[in-house]
């Protein structure tokens, strides 16, 4: 039996990675999905940018069924008045300014009218905005998450996401990382304790049969 | 060069690992080490048990400096009316009632009068409870983080208090996980991107000294 | 023209005061009707008596519609551990500990199995508690809110209630303060800022209809 | 004996009003003093003219001696994507665009370089934003308040930094409100339940004598 057959097996006995049901309504949740955030020499490397186009078909098929969509970027102020502790972890995030072009939303992704695109300084997309009250007033209760990074903002947006009663998803081929074992670390974690995790193809199977 | 030497340079490369600054007043925060968590045959495995005697030495620093010092423990209604999207993933979980054993923080950590105690039902000490005041109210701005699991509870913690504005550290050996591939993949993600992470040995040199 | 009229007029070219939609589906919060509270001996007084036994019918509709019911308490710990703002302003607070008699549910509203019970040490019933993921996981999206007092508890959950993205209404005759003035100022306020104001027969011909 | 006499009867007869401690650092809150809610034609009226007015020898009190100041605005998004709940009661409030003149900073209250300036769709200047953190990162724990509306904004500010662990103390002369009664019934509710109320004088001298 190799190592992860046996963390499996520790995780089943406790009774850990439990399927969730996902009641309706579905609203998406692009994380980071920044210029900076795709692009290696920034904040971006191993399967970022790849997952950012995997993520086009996901956001096609919630604009086509009108579903609530949601972006977030990381944006600091022009003055740095509101660096914080994430900041002083890693000071080059301080360049991520609302004009700048690193904190873009990919064009591949570029949000249109009516969709709500939120700044955050730290990393849960809860965190400090308005996003918990926008699911609740659009009857949302099942949260898509695609983004950057897995084990980053994805992580932590997806643990606040289960905190807040919703449903996460996560959509494994549609969430990068720079570092390839972080990623898929961080995927086994949330499988066994707090989201589902499926392909893009599995959610818009599931989409598609709703 | 290795992989993890290629995964440092990496975010070696993109700032993250800025050692944090600690401003007093220091708390301790010691989560979820409650019997469940440090039996294997309950929550706990690998290193939890052995995370909690070395947590003890740090309490006992804390007592003698008359420094905050709170406990969380994960505690569901006897009814289970307040299961939730965790205990969904983690069915056993709704069996850490108020009274149960393996709800009740470990004997050798045992809390004293005046000592908080904080129950939770989600991962982060933080979410759903008045810690984050409690620390304001009580000038603390450092929070020494011990407890289980590191890829779970602490974890969820440890970016929590970064974001409410308080540094985190992290005492490498007095926090456990019940899989080991888990506990040094979040110890690496915490280092690089949220908190300090020192050993014990390290921290109480540290408070000694002040 | 007198005094209320000029207010009204105030609020109206501003455009405060607009109806709100109440989408299903309703969840019911009865807030601190403990013995404490209309003990006019404690923190009670003027109508808060009368207010709870008011709101007798609305919880029996709610319970025989198997709505979600949620009740808060509020409970400081024994040792005072968490003793904080709201106590230094208020410090007969502290006396209401988990098995002070002052601090049950009184008689004629006590809770059954299944239905939350929520300790909280500040006004609102939302911060620093699992409230608005409740809601959330159970699909409430209108709120409707009874309890003591008016203008302290009861005003504190009504505005975050909104802020979650929750429709607040309040029963007006199942709300209780300690003072009139008090009471009647911020049953206009919530009226013309926050919420849906209603009387309890208003609410159970709606409830009726549904 | 009056009526506000009889019900100051009740409140100290409960002990409510207890003054606060106010331990250093402090730090200055102005909410939303933009155009809009100095004008009667807007959102303003009454007093929040001459409040804005009275709160700039605060402002440059808190500037000479080096202590945080954040400023709060109203400002929803272009396309309305973040409308919720208080916007359906007040509707006008979606004209509040970032760049709209209604909610720039009024002139005499400009931010300096350096002073954060939190966007809110919701009264708190604490819910949805980063305002916590902030206080806590910078040490303040003691936390004036000057702004508008005393009933809304203010009012929901002070409950919140109550309950975030922060001493609240309002500048009786340096809130505002559109209507008279609103004003004042909110003044006596948070002198008595949650926060220190003082004039402008009272703050100045206590400051030079730190």
């Amino acid at each position: 039996m190799d190592k992860y057959s046996a963390d499996a097996e520790v995780f089943h006995k406790q009774s850990f990675g439990t399927p969730l049901v996902w009641p309706p309504r579905f609203g998406l949740l692009i994380v980071d999905f920044v210029r900076g955030f795709t692009d290696p020499d920034v904040f971006g490397g191993y399967n970022t940018a790849e997952a950012a186009q995997n993520t086009v078909a996901v956001l096609q098929t919630f604009r086509a069924q009108q579903l609530p969509v949601v972006f977030t970027r990381i944006v600091f102020a022009d003055d740095a008045s509101d660096a914080n502790v994430f900041s002083e972890k890693v000071p080059a995030m301080l360049a991520l300014t609302e004009t700048h072009p690193d904190s873009q939303v990919v064009d591949i992704l570029a949000p249109i009218k009516g969709e709500l695109v939120l700044n955050k300084t730290v990393p849960s997309a809860f965190f400090g905005t308005n996003l918990a009250p926008y699911y609740a007033l659009h009857g949302v209760r099942s949260v898509v998450i695609c983004g950057a990074t897995t084990s980053g903002c994805v992580r932590a947006s997806a643990v606040d996401a289960m905190s807040h009663g919703l449903k996460p998803i996560i959509v494994s081929d549609c969430v990068g990382d720079r570092v390839q074992s972080a990623h898929e670390a961080s995927l086994r974690d949330m499988d066994m304790k707090y989201c589902s995790v499926i392909t893009a193809q599995e959610l818009l199977a599931h989409l598609a049969s709703n």
